[in-house]
């Protein structure tokens, strides 16, 4: 129980926090770079950091001038005004290509609010758009910080919603970004999947199959697949039918097994924001069936608040989405998210009650799948304390594989590891699973 | 039951059998070619099939003497002399890349015996030598017809028995080969294993991770990895221990899952024998811990009498033995044969309980899901009605792909349905699993 | 003589010219969609087509109001204000998904003007910015006819200029886009690269060698690659030399062979902008050593004035840019634009004084030859004439693969025939290449 | 000079000669072993090395007992009898997985005779029978040593010889094997392929497109392909043409490069013998069109003596031998052979005048191309001094890779090298190429 209360004390630390935030974008010949200031000011100077450089300068109710030192000892000037929560103005940078010159930016910022008091909060958020891109140039929808639970929802990947309106251009329009407050590139998300329920009463997948699933010997016949299938879902049952089925399918009763095929963070800098049809180390549309109620999902922040999205909803789907459409509707969603400060992950992870699973994505499935082992790997070191030869080990005797995605540009394949062979006291399994109080 | 009857009748019928039987090996320039020859003999003439082909000729209690003319009307001599149920001789045949010339052959043949009376037999069988080879060309250990189970055992993939003393080469030697009698290429056979028991205390492993399922990040810090690691079976309990291991794995039980690591029928006519460390649709070494007692595996006959191998087993092994080994073991083996005539599979299946599954194999994983698919589609049309587009439907919304093999020169993955969402009136799902006699 | 003046003025005779066209840009939910418009107008009605769709309406100076007819009767409607070139307003469309709703979205237009009098001309074109995507929604820096010269300049993949100044976001910041009228979706547009030539006189690689490249035997020792090399160019010589080579790299003089690793498109709808470190059947960060001065690159249009990007020169570049980087350099660059109209292509094309070669582009190596081999059968079905058992027949007997990416996300490999093996007389072997210019 | 006298000295030195040498073949449980036996006898003892092993023990004309002890001090006993250049006799080894037990196997030898005097020969060979396995355990046809050169010729992959007579089982029958003598594993052969010819006036091949080679788009149309293609091989002109041919082939005049598909030494203990549709590190059905006439051929011996085989020759053969079939015929063949003692290498290289290439074999392109680099890495680091990194920074400036093969179980590619580009001073560049004498 000690053990416990420190833990969290130690998540939710957050950073530096006696100042105040900013949260600055510059703009660097047309691509935006996000950074996390810090400040503290006193009697008209100010000091801190950027993300860990050094800050010092001068500040008044209207303009703030200060400079940032990186470790090389190169100089960035920051000039602007301030009107509220907002500043904007200019940098005068180094150009790191030619110690002669140097590039002038502009740049904005906007203030961080502190944390509402009163501890973890549950909150209801009702989208009024969506974005067609992991994109950490989105205005955040909403301010959370970690512990913090939310219930909101999603529109189907053709952007229909729940009364069967189109909401959005088709591609997986996702909901967000939600803004965690303290994240930063380093940390990891974890989002804690605690309901997930259609909200409605029909879903659409195809009678396609990917050409990644099908081999040469029948791809002549499935020249005229392609055809739409409507799904009937019953709730109260918890299975799916497709409407009008007959012959073999006529009796199908599908289980439901609710999923986001989309949950990612905004990517990093240096890379535009991507369709939120695409998918990476940051998550994106993984299309993972154990992205289900009762898992926790963990991904790497990027950038400065990590910038959750999520969509793209199943009412169930087979491994990989072979016929490019899981049984795709609009649904309610409850998740909560916690923050773990300073411990990257390469990869995407899920956590169920029974196993850890990590998410390898390559342009082939012998990639993914060495890319899964790897994380895998990392987690086994990290969390439970195994050397490589311990993994090498437990790996042979008892990994699990299963693909994740073919449906996409990337494949997926996850490695999997029940946790009943992994030593219970060797370290920090999982971040804290608080019970979650009812959603207003 | 009427049903069942015929279906028995049908599946135990095996060719025609009025008259006797005879397996034919054919010298080709130095390699075997196998045929199945069927004979009625009335008054010094005979009478029957070669393969497929008519064939008529005179005999004798000393020689024989007959034609084969295959369906273009090519005619093909053989000339024998007969020893109580083995003949040898001469075969004279066209050369079919210039009509003007012939080919002359040496051949031999041994006939089959009758079934014995009484219905399916229980046999034990304790070999005593191993074959490093998937060998259409090695003697057979026992015939068995179908609805025969078998007692017997195999020793580890080094070699080594219950006793700890070498007996074979390392490199998978295997059991067998068992001739079912009446098999013919094109068709299935179903191996039902019934039990799978390790017969001594320890297993051996590595700690190794095999180059497919890392990536180049690690590899460097695996260059000392490989050495051996023995595991404590426990019997009673059903699990097994790393012997001497500490730290995080001072407290692992891994639970027992015996399966055979090896398990195929002879390569058809064109391959030279394989070594016991290759996989193929013949099966062979396919390390898929899906072959365990309890389910049925199915394999596609390539010569007369299939010639079933046995071995490699393993006390347990994650998915795709990532680590080289498994927990290699000797183990005490109960199977038995059934006999599919007429049904040709492309590749390798495994029925459970609760699931069918189809084992894709190729150079890459990508190559092997294709595969694993486009067998699972052939098997969801013939046994279960489903069209084109209803497999679509059905795999998009519920298949399981899971990575069989990766530490060979070809790597697996299986497509798995849940029998649940198959129709049960749709057709024979399975040979039928009758109950297993005890062994003698 | 004859056939080629009518194939010029085939190839030049862009969209129906009577009236005027305009470049529509409608936002669709945050998300840009570009179609062209023609129109003619009499007495205040205007009518023509939007993308092929039926168009009817009234104009004035100041209004344009007309509607859209598609081929299943759906009707959308445009209320537009005019000034000069350019319109604004509101598209009123049907909700695909909801026969019951629609969607109301802002559109705007601009005019395209007419071609400039007196046949193709030759320009010269000074970039002020660049960009860091290959991106449709960013406004053209020059509007090119078929036929069109430009002499222009690129900054290196690290946005150093020639004057080694850094004059935008490392990434392969590129010089464009270049609108060429007339360009649809579904043509192809011909670049002829007419003069490459480095502008300064040092280009910069690494020693690194990409994870594609290196197997987990040399992985260890790799860990320390990644440093910068600068070479020197010797233009005069066409030669190269690394800067303080010594021992077995001492004397090495690579010769020049300048090339663009970048060209490209913009990406169609559908797709966001994409970076430029990335590509697709649009072209971009093909990486391609076959991009050089002498060769015709073929590109499908993807959008109205296809947008063609140039930039990330490199001195010389082995196969597939193993170390990361080619011999990154500004360079200077002539290049000459033809538009093949209605025909599309399904990748990007090369052609060289011998030989015609199509780029395949995936995951996977495995994937990219099956795509190029595809590219390669469709060009020799529709200029040369061949069935596809004729196409099977040649390449089995002369097909030459080579490597082209291995850096990027994708990676690619190039199908090449000679075209010695071809039919002459068989159809429009390529655009026509007329002598260029002068530039001024 | 001198260096050159130097090398060869070194490279024709071949093992300790001072005694006699034999060629032991052990029978493992079925399995042969082959190693090399050197003694020296001095009244009725023998001393010498058996793979390395010290040998001690006792002979006279008609027996031999010796024991071999290896660097664990385990001792091996030999008892064998005598017959002329024979001996043949009983094994008793230690069981290296039970230090209680001890294992008998057979073993027989021959004895190596002298190298005939007068330097290397010039050699006439015309093969009687052909193999159809790359088989270290079929008695050679020919004893060569360093320098020899051999006229020869090979049949058709269908086992057609010139004079259009079958000769042997389809599937790449071989000629040879050749035993080099003194050669061990460890050694490399190098192979000069002095003339090859074409003895027949027409090649076969097919308008098949391997499933590798074709995506699903294409696959539906490729169901018919499949039919044989005759070509009419002009030797004169030097050119091939297909019989018959119309359309858009009906002028083709490809021309000849002829080319052996099959060229390999056996594979080493622990592999059985493989099909000669196979390939591996030994060489084997490579399929490689640059293993023509002018090159030089490297192969890593595996068995003593290294056994080398050759076959499969093709008029012309574009890359991968897409179409399954090169233009497939039977060949005159002249080769010498050349040992490297000492020196490994991992797998087959090619030499040509202006480059140095090395193939890189594996179950999908991108593992092949992995191995393909790390090989040339491997040469570039021992013959021209180059270290990784100066490898990594070469390659990326200059590598080549084209496909190799993709008809085979395994699929290749080749990293090449321009020679100009590297150190001529630095190493052994290859072995001497020594004026070729007139054949007999």
């Amino acid at each position: 129980m000690m053990f416990r209360l420190l833990l969290l004390a130690l998540l939710l630390a957050g950073p530096a926090s006696a100042g105040e935030s900013w949260i600055v974008r510059t703009d660097l010949w047309g691509n935006p770079a996000f950074a996390t200031l810090t400040l503290e000011s006193r009697s008209g100077t100010v000091s801190g950091t950027l993300d860990g450089d050094g800050v010092t300068g001068t500040a008044d109710a209207k303009t703030m001038n200060f400079t940032a030192t990186d470790s090389s000892g190169a100089v960035t000037r920051y000039r602007a005004t301030i009107s509220g929560d907002r500043m904007a103005g200019r940098v005068d940078a180094p150009d790191t290509n030619n110690p002669a010159a140097r590039a002038m930016h502009d740049f904005r910022a906007w203030r961080v609010p502190p944390r509402p008091a009163g501890g973890p909060r549950r909150l209801a958020f009702q989208p009024a758009d969506f974005s067609n891109r992991w994109d950490a140039d989105r205005a955040p929808v909403l301010l959370l910080w970690s512990g913090d639970s939310v219930a909101t929802s999603t529109i189907d990947s053709g952007g229909v919603d729940a009364a069967g309106q189109t909401r959005a251009l088709f591609g997986n329009p996702q909901t967000g970004p939600f803004f965690i407050v303290g994240a930063e590139p380093g940390d990891t998300l974890a989002v804690r999947l605690l309901r997930l329920t259609p909200n409605r009463d029909h879903a659409d997948s195809l009678d396609s199959i990917v050409d990644r699933a099908l081999g040469p010997r029948l791809a002549a016949g499935a020249t005229t697949l392609g055809k739409p299938i409507r799904w009937q879902i019953d709730r109260a049952a918890g299975i799916a039918r497709p409407i009008g089925a007959s012959g073999a399918l006529g009796g199908l009763k599908l289980p439901l097994r609710p999923m986001l095929g989309g949950l990612g963070v905004a990517p990093g800098f240096g890379t535009p924001a991507l369709s939120t049809g695409d998918t990476g180390r940051f998550g994106g549309n993984m299309d993972w069936n154990e992205v289900v109620a009762g898992n926790i999902v963990y991904l790497p922040v990027q950038q400065p608040g990590a910038l959750l999205y999520l969509g793209d909803a199943h009412a169930a789907q087979g491994d990989g989405e072979t016929s490019q459409y899981g049984l795709e509707t609009s649904m309610d969603v409850v998740f909560a998210v916690d923050l773990v400060k300073g411990q990257a992950i390469a990869m995407p992870r899920v956590e169920s009650a029974n196993e850890i699973m990590v998410l390898g994505q390559a342009g082939s499935l012998d990639e993914a799948l060495k890319a899964a082992t790897s994380g895998m790997i990392d987690w086994l070191a990290r969390d439970y304390g195994l050397t490589l030869a311990q993994s090498g080990q437990l790996l042979g005797a008892a990994v699990r594989y299963h693909v994740v995605n073919l449906a996409g540009r990337s494949v997926g394949i996850a490695a999997r590891i029940d946790k009943a062979l992994l030593p219970r006291a060797g370290g920090v399994v999982s971040v804290p699973l608080e019970p979650v109080p009812p959603i207003p």
